[in-house]
């Protein structure tokens, strides 16, 4: 810092993608401050240093940042300072804050700029990471192979893909389109990829204009086969290409379509001379709101997924009584079901198995050091998922291994009245998800409880587990109509800090609402994919209406429906038991 | 449009201070168009023109648009461009705009200039108003007096008010502070005016300084009984003298504090040479949370309010069958009933006297032409509210004039569940009012029924009757946390276009909850301010959950209670009835 002259310098959790899951090429957070959770960004100045984490890791950090010098600053919480007001209120007039141009959206580094500049703080951007530098033993890049996802399981050819997105850069006169987010490439070119823990895409860029699509990958990605495939729609570059086609690109004055929420600010930097259109890209729309093939395969998916579910939770009720069961060999166990399924690619984010007070730590991720015994009582969380593929999965469950408390009990109904008061509503076309998130939390609320993350995110098609642009919570997609073909996660929660969490989660896909609409109005409701039995143990009958327990006992039915066709005669009969009408 | 060179020409509903009811002085649009409704905007190209209008105003634009010329845009329908969104697709590259820089906020002029440029169309402020020019019969610009607002009303001195200010200013660095909304000056100095139909406020600009505060006003408004009472904290200026005193102010290169969302293109223009900080105005927030002292007087207005309203339904239920009411006689017998109340300073907005299907209308103005006589059958809405030294009131009810169809009873007890479900929930501090829009809707959801405005706004302590930064809608409030001392309204409603319309709207107070706050959580509630009978002619019990008709009765027992004492005989009996347990 002293050789930049910098006062400060940023380090923020992503990588030059803006990802959530990062290769361990790039966790330089991590590498800095030691605290290993999917989001927090990090700031060193010469007299402090802080980390910045959201509610789902202040207790993950607390433990990890012990005795680092960091700082732990709890984002959201009142009171707490982000950290571009903790910079503007810290650092003095003249002075200097670095950070690596490649690791901000240009959006938020335009803010940033602003705001610093109130202070008569200068912002520069530092090309040459300065954490890098001094990382010995830095993992190596990732150059996992790259295979092409057939159209059965895409439901769309990479040539209709860039045709629609033409005729969007047609209506918008742009004439090229950046795009820098691992999963949006991935869906528009039919690729996946292995470089990212979890989630199956490639590192790339793309550049698509009128008449080219051009791929920026690591040339040991892409086999000859991969290219034959799709050489009659793409160009291949090298990834370490991209910032001269960039350039070159800028030369041409042309008008580039780029999303300032996703690229980095280095995007725009390298593109110095185009005219620039902001706007979100058209491919995450595109990628968000499912094809037909897309929803058979979610479909298929979650009886499968439902069924590997199913069997865990049967061989988990046997297994505790008799011991040596763990947080981890629990999450392996049923890693191992799952992978017994057709079409299993992985799991779609690190399981989150967790038993007692565990529970109460949202994302919570059990290490050798942390991991505990299951015993025949109390509560054990298990929130997981599965790349298929046909399909991505994530679904949480909470079972009750003894006798539950009436506190416990009244809170997961209180839970469960979230999951069907927003599962069975109906609204009108042009609602976005923060409308409907208070119907998750209300018959909490009524008891003066809350959780402190969002309801539900969108979800990849064999790809993100969290992909936007919809989203169910106060804060996240805002102004992204709900639409036919959109997956989104149900998922409210409560949390007893040091004691308990609760938590369900389905998924639900977005459909027309045929008894409610008309000529003059059209409704939605959601159709629920994700297919396993709700704790009954953990259900106080008393406080449903008789319509959320006839919501119930028709989902119960429908699981067993479903999925005893896919189960033994052993596990049917506990699904039998486990989905009984209430 | 030509001797500018202009091909378009936008001409806003709004006026230099960016109001909401605007003096006829500057009604600009109404002329040019002939639509007079309160929102709304034109635009002129040397080919077409068209007027652009909300829900609100649907039919009554079309109506008054025939003839004109002028094309009907009806923003917010589906598939409806925006006029952004119409210009930039009508307008030809190398093709001008022009506009009055006082009629847009800077923030909007930004954002247009940035759409228009994409197309190389140029934006081009016109400092005289083209329709000023054209303007025969021009009415006179408002010179209505102003009056002090004492201390026992308005419960905090100018003085602290100020220091409020100077302190929030200190924290952002800022060394003066811009005003130019006419609520906002009116709150801080504790004035009030006449200029504006139904807004108490007086025509203003405002220029705070770490020392001093600037009240740019007509020299004809303040008697020098006026200044005395302000001189202390204030420097009278003259309103013509505002632009120059920017112009001094920009040149000392100093921090100015200025919401790009409220002042206007001009006043940033008129500033050139300072440095900006660009963020709402801690004015806004402070004049939303009402002190007890407003609380106190908008409980004892809300009291006057219903017995006046109680007064005019049970006179209404007597004359109707009598014949010789019509929409607008029955809104003069209101007005009439409601200026006999104590410390009545006028109306608070035009009344909605709307029967049969100008229900339907959201924004009926009854005028001479469209009044039409009530008959002892069918549907009568009335939106109404009174300026009071101590308040602002703002009520809707719907009278079934005769026996009412199923159909309506069945969408007025939703109505009435959305008011219910709305008013009674408790909500964590941090929730802003989207968020909980929906809980008003879903009963009318559930029926494939919706409403086209939002839910509820601000309103003002004798101010005006509709304020931000607060709101409860899809779109309003979005980021505002609701705090305890905010007013609002309820409101939903429902229209069957050219047959009726129903609507239910009571004020309501935010207060801290305690019954479910702890040391860990803050939860807040709703206070109904509102006291007037809800019509049980239309209510559909059957329909109503147990605890929906207990609040029902609650509600209606607390009326009786509370206004009885402010009646005579016969209208206390007609409440007793109106109130009745079901």
């Amino acid at each position: 810092m002293d050789k930049h002259a910098l006062q400060a310098y940023l380090v923020p959790g992503t990588d030059p993608h803006q990802s959530e899951y990062i290769p361990e090429f790039w966790r330089r957070r991590a590498l800095l401050t030691g605290f290993s959770g999917s989001a927090g960004d990090a700031l060193v100045t010469m007299r402090d240093a802080g980390l910045w984490t959201d509610s789902r890791y202040y207790l993950q950090a607390e433990r990890e940042l012990r005795g680092t010098g960091f700082t732990l600053f709890r984002w959201g919480s009142p009171g707490v300072p982000s950290w571009e007001e903790w910079a503007v209120r810290n650092l003095k007039p003249g002075e200097t804050l670095g950070l690596d141009p490649q690791l901000i959206t240009h959006q938020d580094y335009a803010k940033l700029e602003n705001r610093l500049a109130a202070k008569a703080v200068r912002l520069k951007p530092v090309a040459a990471n300065l954490i890098d530098r001094t990382w010995k033993q830095r993992p190596p890049q990732a150059f996992g192979p790259l295979t092409v996802l057939a159209e059965r399981y895409a439901g769309e050819s990479v040539g209709k893909k860039l045709d629609r997105l033409r005729q969007k850069m047609a209506a918008e006169d742009a004439d090229a389109h950046v795009l820098s987010q691992l999963d949006a490439i991935a869906w528009l070119f039919n690729i996946r990829g292995s470089d990212v823990p979890f989630n199956p895409v490639a590192i790339a860029y793309a550049i698509v204009t009128r008449k080219n699509a051009l791929l920026f990958l690591a040339r040991e990605k892409t086999s000859p086969r991969v290219r034959a495939a799709l050489k009659k729609d793409v160009s291949f570059r090298s990834y370490d290409d991209f910032p001269e086609a960039l350039h070159r690109l800028g030369q041409t004055g042309k008008r580039v379509w780029l999303d300032k929420s996703a690229v980095s600010h280095w995007v725009v930097r390298n593109l110095a001379g185009a005219r620039f259109l902001f706007k979100p890209s058209p491919v995450y729309l595109a990628k968000a709101v499912k094809n037909p093939t897309e929803i058979r395969g979610a479909k298929q998916a979650h009886r499968r997924d439902g069924a590997a579910m199913v069997t865990f939770l049967w061989w988990l009720e046997k297994a505790v009584p008799k011991g040596g069961v763990t947080e981890l060999s629990a999450a392996r166990k049923l890693e191992e079901i799952r992978k017994g399924q057709p079409r299993f690619k992985g799991l779609s984010f690190r399981t989150i198995s967790a038993y007692g007070s565990h529970g109460a730590i949202v994302h919570y991720a059990v290490t050798r050091e942390t991991d505990i015994p299951l015993q025949p009582k109390g509560i054990y969380l298990v929130d997981s998922g599965s790349q298929y593929l046909d399909a991505t999965t994530d679904i949480t469950r909470t079972v009750c291994l003894g006798q539950p408390a009436a506190e416990q009990r009244d809170r997961f109904t209180r839970v469960l009245k979230g999951v069907i008061n927003l599962t069975r509503t109906s609204f009108p076309q042009g609602t976005s998800g923060p409308q409907l998130d208070v119907l998750a939390r209300q018959a909490l609320w009524d008891r003066g409880l809350n959780y402190g993350h969002g309801t539900g995110h969108g979800i990849g098609a064999f790809l993100n587990v969290h992909e936007g642009p919809q989203g169910i919570s106060p804060a996240r997609g805002f102004g992204i109509s709900l639409e036919p073909g959109m997956i989104l996660s149900i998922e409210p929660g409560c949390y007893k800090r040091g004691d308990y969490g609760l938590r369900l989660e389905n998924l639900a896909l977005v459909v027309r609402d045929p008894g409610r609409s008309c000529k003059t109005a059209t409704f939605f409701k959601f159709e629920t994919l994700t297919l396993c039995p709700i704790e009954l143990r953990l259900v106080d009958k008393a406080l449903l209406a008789e319509d959320e327990i006839a919501w119930l006992n028709a989902y119960h039915l429908r699981v067993r429906k479903e999925l005893t066709p896919l189960l033994g005669k052993v596990p049917a009969a506990w699904l039998k038991k486990a989905t009984r009408p209430i």
